[in-house]
């Protein structure tokens, strides 16, 4: 089994949270990745800088100061801390972005209504998995930011977590995967306004009856529509749960929600 | 052969230079490696941060504020660009730091006179050649920011001359490696006025004599020290010229300063 493990920026931005974290990922036995957020420390990097985040529905405008700001904080501070941290803590991480060994070569966002900017889509089959396995099967835990690049020299900025189904489709060719969304909430749930009303399974049919009962915040929504479209496209088990579970969610004890 | 090749700050703080050296870069055959440098952005974006950059006999100093800065910038922009400017290139790039893969392994400097703050030295045979071997062997370029660690989850700021010769001799074990380094010189020269004084060969002996003259200018001792070093532990050929140069440099028709 390879985890392909997603850490939210709630966690990366709080340093006990995130040190608890590294310790439990690290613990985790056999083959594993890690992809990382950041999204809150870039925008106060770029608010040192006198460059202002910009957001449409919640997805930040990456203009060519903004590509700059993330490709420093993504790419280097928060990634390279993180790495530094996994190897103090037995875990011999490598740093990279997707335009690494052309391991994520995507599509900057055509504009229609919206100029998202330098933000980058990854085509379905685009990832190349064989940079990755050389890696994991040296007994390396690569550590992904969420940059990929255009091919001429443009890195791009993508979402974390569709990088991480992104990765998890494409090593599914290779290896059973699962997919483990870390965040602050102890999985889906059915009430926002209580932590513990955790759903635990989530197949299509349920989603249907949630998404007309109106329970879901807007934010899992995302979430779930990766992990059903990962699912379909090979990858065997996903599971959406808080960052302090993590090392039961690479078990078979799982807390958090399982999508199947 | 294996080239080692390490790229000054001036390059890379220069558009129209780093594209033209990137690309005779890319078209050298075979294995390689480069290492960047990229102090004069991390001046300018460490301004812009309202952190002042300290120096002391030209060295800078790496506090709290500056290791986050130059982690940002050397690790992050610069070795990210550099990365997705050769895949455009069709140079399979990865880019790195010493403490991915725990490449390099170094010492926080110890305080006696000054105290440099987060830098990092390196101790003989503490490079890990084998993880480079790996990525050589199947195809990849590595592409080294001047960034090592503590393996105490401290990044540590180290010079990238001597992060150069490290490899360099780490690789010699493994493959016969030319070290080149690249700057806005076209080699060691015997009149810092004349771009044209090269001289074409230095071993011990014309060292000797070339500072018992006092020709040498004070910034290319470094350079020249980290070459002998090197050769003595191994490297098979060290060259110092002019980025442009670096073509000639990965054949037998050299340009430059010879070290031997």
């Amino acid at each position: 089994m390879v985890y392909v493990i997603k850490v939210g920026g709630n966690v990366i931005d709080n340093p006990a949270l995130l040190d608890r974290f590294l310790a439990d990922f690290a613990a985790v036995p056999g083959k594993k990745i890690l992809i990382h957020g950041g999204g809150k420390i870039a925008t106060r990097i770029g608010d040192k800088l006198g460059i202002e985040s910009k957001y449409i529905d919640g997805r930040r405008i990456t203009d060519a100061d903004t590509i700059d700001v993330v490709t420093m904080v993504y790419g280097g501070l928060v990634n390279k801390q993180v790495v530094a941290q996994l190897q103090a803590k037995g875990c011999n991480a490598i740093g990279l972005t997707g335009a690494d060994a052309n391991i994520i070569p995507a599509v900057k966002r055509p504009v229609k209504t919206i100029d998202y900017g330098f933000v980058g889509d990854i085509p379905a089959g685009a990832v190349q998995a064989a940079p990755i396995k050389l890696l994991l099967d040296a007994g390396l835990t690569p550590v992904f930011s969420p940059l990929t690049h255009d091919g001429n020299g443009q890195i791009l900025n993508t979402n974390a977590d569709t990088i991480a189904a992104s990765l998890a489709v494409a090593l599914s060719a290779h290896y059973p995967v699962r997919l483990i969304y870390c965040f602050e909430k102890k999985g889906v749930l059915r009430n926002a306004a209580d932590d513990d009303s955790v759903i635990n399974l989530i197949n299509r049919d349920i989603y249907k009856t949630l998404l007309a009962e109106g329970v879901l915040s807007d934010g899992i929504l995302p979430k779930l529509d990766n992990a059903f479209s990962a699912i379909e496209s090979g990858v065997k088990e996903v599971l959406i749960g808080h960052a302090n579970d993590v090392r039961n969610n690479t078990t078979e004890a799982v807390a958090g929600t399982l999508i199947c």
